[in-house]
């Protein structure tokens, strides 16, 4: 039976994110150990299904991680994808738009970046930054980030459509969560690269944001393109859920190793 | 000590890759068991010196491939990267050049796609398909292919000076290798995807593939960018020289955790 249907946001739904509770291991196999084990046979799955992903060369998958700062977005792809042949992934980190970028529109530098077949693409930030630090910011007015509701659903309808099935994850921590890993950040050597003061202007307006993902989520949670709200205080529990949904999708789309080429059987090669 | 000397080509020296053993396992830590062992070792290094690389964010490691068909590059890949974060290894493979990229110079493409700083990139095939594939099949006059040489120095150069660290690999494996490696692919319904008819042609101008490496090689091994010729035969042999050769080019960058921003010590979040 399939697990990710206890994350999904089911299309039309309304979303209340603070009545889902950001600690709560739902579902999940066991204790930490337990579950740490059964997310190793996971990446195991996954591992295999890419290489039928990519050997079969007619389909991409692409995956979008979105998460309030320390929310866990670089911790996923290092726990779920390292593991994975790199030569079938692709990671894009979007940052701030660069002044070309910007003289775009705002779909513009997420499309260069989707997979190609045969590949997972992954994307740590994405073009829903477009309706939610633009609209908490101010960057632009209501009436520029309304309408992008709209017109990702399109977007990613497309793509559906061209054969590149689309998972969104929203990394879900609570505040307090947050105060302890920006914490952790300034406090560790090895983790202070990570800390950026602008971190806690957006904590500042920690309210506003979960108003925006909330919408967001709502708005643009489809058949074609699910969002899956995960519970990830618990970095195991996350890495857990994250990895299931991943093979549960991959398990569907069942990729095959591609028929030989005709008029080969028995040949030998000189 | 470092070991990479051993497969390293000194610049400005001869190249005769007949007098390069394909099966010689030298200076291996022992049998293959042994050797499986040491490279996983080294992997796990790289993982941590790459995560090192990117926090830094300073500097970039270029790893270009190249080999005879079947050679081991996508092996070499999957065996050398899997483990490593791909958030941090970017994998770029090509193919017979596109329209558009044919309407530029050859090294237009290449260069889109070298690693960002903090990046390990690594390339399966290369510019140097430009003085191979290109001289064999008289793709272009030697009027033409004949400077690339020279090109390829300067572009290598200025990418060194720029901050990207360049090492490249030939996997060296023997005509007989190669029949058993495409054999399997045949004989494989799992492999058959990988085996493409045109590369029996290719396989037909085996020797005159060996003079255009060897050429290519003589003349753009700097110490800026290096070759290493790797006697690839035995794929365990063949992952723990790369793996070496990493490691050790790696472990001479030193990446370091960058310092703390000023004026955190002690500050505590709300």
């Amino acid at each position: 039976m399939s697990e990710s249907h206890r994350w999904r946001v089911k299309p039309g739904s309304k979303v209340d994110l603070s009545d889902i509770d950001t600690r709560d291991p739902a579902g999940a196999p066991g204790d930490k150990d337990a579950t740490v084990a059964a997310s190793a046979a996971l990446m195991d799955r996954l591992r295999v299904l890419q290489e039928r992903l990519y050997a079969e060369d007619r389909r991409s998958v692409l995956v979008v991680l979105q998460a309030m700062d320390a929310g866990g977005k670089d911790g996923t792809v290092k726990h779920v994808f390292t593991g994975v042949n790199p030569a079938g992934v692709s990671v894009s980190s979007f940052k701030a738009p660069s002044h070309k970028e910007l003289a775009h529109d705002f779909l513009w530098r997420v499309h260069l970046r989707v997979p190609e077949r045969g590949q997972i693409g992954v994307f740590n930030r994405s073009h829903y930054e477009d309706v939610l630090v633009v609209r908490v910011d101010g960057l632009a007015p209501e009436s520029v980030w309304r309408p992008r509701y709209e017109a990702i659903a399109d977007f990613e309808r497309n793509l559906a459509r061209e054969g590149t099935t689309i998972v969104k994850f929203f990394l879900h921590i609570s505040k307090e969560e947050q105060a302890e890993r920006l914490q952790a950040r300034l406090d560790d050597p090895e983790k202070h690269w990570k800390f950026n003061p602008a971190d806690l202007e957006a904590r500042d307006q920690w309210d506003d944001y979960q108003d925006a993902y909330a919408e967001a989520i709502e708005r643009t949670s489809t058949d074609d393109a699910p969002w899956f709200v995960v519970p990830a205080d618990r970095k195991w529990y996350r890495n857990w859920v994250v990895s299931t949904v991943l093979v549960e999708t991959l398990e569907r789309l069942d990729p095959r190793f591609p028929d030989p080429p005709e008029g080969l059987d028995g040949f030998t090669i000189e």
